[in-house]
């Protein structure tokens, strides 16, 4: 915080303030909303915060080394960009500036279905970093293959296959608003895309297009590509062992940033749960509500291997391009290897359940 | 939603707000109030979204089937009209326009024994839809006889008893007003009715006419009727048992809308021991702070065979008459085929008590 | 409510804020404050709120008797009036306005050691109704012996002992306005009282005359009368057994209305554990942030044979003497009754825990 | 509180907004503070307001004695001064003024390596009061040693060692004031001081000044001193544990005012999980939060030997300078005392667990 060539100190619960006049309404309501009440949307956040930590003393914390694997991809620290859509309406150069920020970062961006620069260009644009993408399974299953085949070929590591999205859930800020994507935008990974700027094409897309996911969809995807596979979208321990029998690497488990529905379990209350039924199976991810870096080691506590940030990112994105995706990127590492510290953890595997403090009597 | 031939998205939350304006205020009082400090009224509210739920994934959730028997009487969605008084103060066409809008939704109008149009009539302008009566025991029985042959006459389905209202709990808002029913209005199925302007005579009406309900009392009602039985205003295992052993074929979980004792539990908060204490032995509807879709899941999985809405209603009544009516019914059906599909669920059976979120160290 | 003959109908929770402006600021504060923060007078009351009510069904409540025994003294409901010091400040009247209102609503007063009337000029003014002589126990065993027995000739029914006084609580309030009786007022019963008008003097009266109580004290005062001896000021299991083991009849669970110990535990709170201790070898009575009729069936559920209440009765002396004091305890009497109704029972006996919801989950 | 010869009463809650005009912002804000986003200042103070007493009667209470010891200190209250950096800060007499309060009070004031007295002159200026010293251990061992054996020298009866700063929280106000030390003021203790008007060199050195403190060091400083020491910054059953294994004879239970790890538990709410690993092997102390006497016997009751104020003697320094910091020290004495009396306690030993509430169903 205090070294002119670390990044300025910035304190991730504002920048959703410092975003919010750059970007149009509409497009931050898009980003910044969540389902129904979006009483899931906030218990994200304050389910974190109602965890509290149990710090050791007497490690020598010197040194702390952040860095991990996450699918077999090495990531400089245990924080990865998460699938979000339409980086275009929050700065010009899109998809590129975030890929760019997390190439720099060696971090891992995960490259949602609904960019808005094709993923070839975003992996061309961007060499030196790692990326996984993520799919929405469509109902016309060649579209879906050639998605998939689109990603390995241009050196995606990995595919998220988001599981929740049957239907979208209520946005009520998006109908208030009649949300639409801007005229200059598009999905660019889609060919026989919507008009982007009729709102009812764009809203009606997710729910015509994307299938209702089955097992049966991730068994057919495990056969036709060979990457390593991670499922997002899961609260539960029964659907996590599911994943993991029908081949997957890892799942996520998430809420969909409080956007699906709303009512569900903060990501922060089944993270354990989840954790403890995958075991050594697989790899256990979470996103949802995660703001600094004591919230990164309350999720690692809780038995995650990594989390991911989401609209934190697009805040960044919003105020200074790929330079503000790495300040959020390098804030957290910051706050993270402080956190790490101040909890008497040198690695990512010091940082263990017994962190968490249980109450037995509160 | 995004149908422009479905209704315009409402959020239950806000009818009572775009209602307020359009009633008399101590009309509106009156619907929207309840007793004392209005504990249990705020409660019935909260207690639902106090529950937080884990949704499945890997359902092919593409159709989903709402409809379901209630009692024997079939319906398109598990969502019910609770019995409400004086419709007329809400709108002009009064029971008829509310009855109108179940009958087009495909869903059970419980009509009131203090409807402001006799039950014959409200059946006769209504021929295709389902009605259950709701009876209020009095202390004459030969007049309680002949409301119940009345509507057994006139088509109605089940008789719907409601226990918890010995006495009127104390409304605080209607004492202020000195609510009474307007001078064009009547409590059209009692002959011998109070002389609606006089608030005294009004508001004792409840309290001298109405019997203290007991266990022989259901008994002389199932014997005088074939019709199935509910009652209504039950929170306890015990006496829900005591309703299927004298012949009733459903309990209704309820405080009365949180309008007779003040510091009532909350439903959601018996809900699911009075289902267990159940069984198979009968079934179980609930009413008292249902506002969305998934507070009709959350219903579900805690038990419920429907729910049964109140207020909503009458917001929409006084809104826009039988359209009004319609708008809320058809905005709960979308929400909560929607939150069907985001929980895993395509029918009413899949709804199950795994759903619930359950904190093992919260 | 609706009876034209019976009282106004008046929520307690309102009648502070009524009699603010009829009170001197420095008699208001003296009053309705607490000690410290303020924490405990703030959690009696929400402590009772907290307990949510599972009423039962199909019982006749037509008619409901409140009517019961406290230590041998019969009283037409289960609600007492707590001893309260300085009754002057409140009405010229003082505590003949409160005794006689007692009287005709036919309960209990019980009179303070720190009245501004003398006990004998209080039972000669008011001869119908029943009265508890409420003992500070103080250092000089003569002028304590004489109260009692200046009680038990001017015919008061019961002593009531104060326990937990064996300094006053730090009220900040009183200090801030350097709290004084007015100079017309007097400790009637103590004749060399300190002179009124000095602060320091009567804030120093409690602390140098009262004595540190204890068994001893109690066992002696047990051999002095025949009276019936209740020991208020008790939130212990221990300390309830302690009470019956030298000869009290009763036990009053008390924190001296948030007065004294400020963090002391609320007497909602720990009723039931001392109920459980005394079983039927006592009497349980409690006081302490009751504010209405469901807050008298909370307290019977949980274990109290009565309740006090403090605060409302000095609310009502202020707005309206005598007539305010009765008019508080019939809109008691009307709530308890009500609440009674409601919960489905006819009698205290009919008042048991099970009309407590004790969440299984939450 | 009514002897004209005992110090003004004051609520400690209020000092805080009493001393912030006295302040620099930047001081101000620097004493007042936490990190990130000072959720553990906060649940520091709120933790313990959320315990709830069950005061006991029946005990003679007139005398109560507070004095205790210490790791074989003397003192006449279980209330210690807690160490704190750059008391010049808040008064031009700094941690002369502070220590002469703690003389008069005869109680124990630990001296902080960061003072901007060097320990020599605090020690020569206030010759009657105990003092500990506490201890940064420096990645320069001499320069620790140094400290050690300068303050055994100069008469300090104990050496505290903070364990829980191996790199300095975040602390945003300082920050975003860029605090630096006033030019007129030093870390005294230390020779090769950093220029103190430099935000960056100041905020830098505990970061590179600091050793991350192991078991090794407080073995190596055992070594060297026969004075007892105390770990401070202990929040866990195990690493007390592990204090007492190396040699030293109490551990501090604390998080650094809330200034180190945001998210860490409140000191209130492990208190008694480390009393009981501790049990009779050592003592423990507690700081974090305290803020009146009942919050003194809450932590007695839950284990502590004694507490440690910080920040409201910082307030009282900048009121008044000695007699500032005096009145602080003797209004917790009142206090305190008073809780004994009114918990019913006379003694440090008759403050016992059973005095804690603990909710059965809660």
């Amino acid at each position: 915080m205090n070294d002119p060539e670390a990044p300025i100190a910035l304190d991730l619960d504002d920048l959703q303030e410092i975003a919010r006049p750059l970007l149009e309404t509409s497009a931050f309501d898009y980003f910044a909303g969540g389902s129904g009440t979006e009483s899931t949307l906030r218990d994200n956040v304050d389910a974190w915060r109602r965890i509290r930590l149990r710090p050791r003393v007497f490690r020598d914390v010197t040194s702390v080394d952040l860095s991990t694997t996450v699918m077999g991809t090495t990531v400089s620290m245990p924080v990865l960009l998460a699938p979000v859509a339409y980086h275009g309406m929050a700065h010009e150069h899109a998809e590129i500036a975030t890929a760019s920020a997390a190439a720099l970062a060696d971090t891992i961006m995960v490259v949602s279905t609904l960019a808005n620069v094709a993923l070839e260009d975003i992996a061309t644009a961007t060499p030196g970093g790692s990326k996984w993408f993520q799919l929405y399974v469509h109902v016309d299953r060649e579209l879906t293959r050639s998605l998939v085949q689109r990603a390995e070929s241009s050196g995606y590591e990995a595919i998220v296959i988001t599981v929740d999205t049957p239907k979208l859930g209520q946005r009520r800020r998006d109908e208030r608003n009649r949300f639409a994507l801007p005229p200059n935008l598009r999905i660019a990974n889609i060919a026989g895309r919507p008009t982007a700027a009729d709102p009812s094409e764009i809203a009606n897309y997710a729910s015509s297009a994307f299938a209702s996911v089955t097992l049966e969809d991730i068994e057919w995807l495990r056969s036709i590509t060979s990457l390593p596979i991670a499922i997002k979208g899961v609260l539960r321990p029964d659907d996590a062992q599911a994943c993991l029998a029908v081949g997957a690497q890892a799942v996520i488990v998430s809420n969909h940033g409080g956007r699906q529905l709303d009512g569900a379990v903060a990501t922060a209350d089944v993270l354990a749960e989840v954790s403890d039924a995958v075991g050594d199976a697989g790899e256990v991810l979470v996103d949802g509500g995660i703001r600094s870096g004591t919230d990164v080691v309350r999720a690692l506590a809780l038995g995650a291997r990594a989390v991911l940030i989401g609209r934190p990112q697009v805040w960044g994105l919003a105020i200074d391009g790929a330079a503000g995706v790495r300040t959020v990127l390098e804030t957290l590492r910051t706050e993270t290897t402080l956190a790490f510290q101040l909890a008497g953890a040198r690695t990512n595997a010091e940082i263990t359940s017994d962190l968490i403090w249980a109450p037995s009597s509160r």
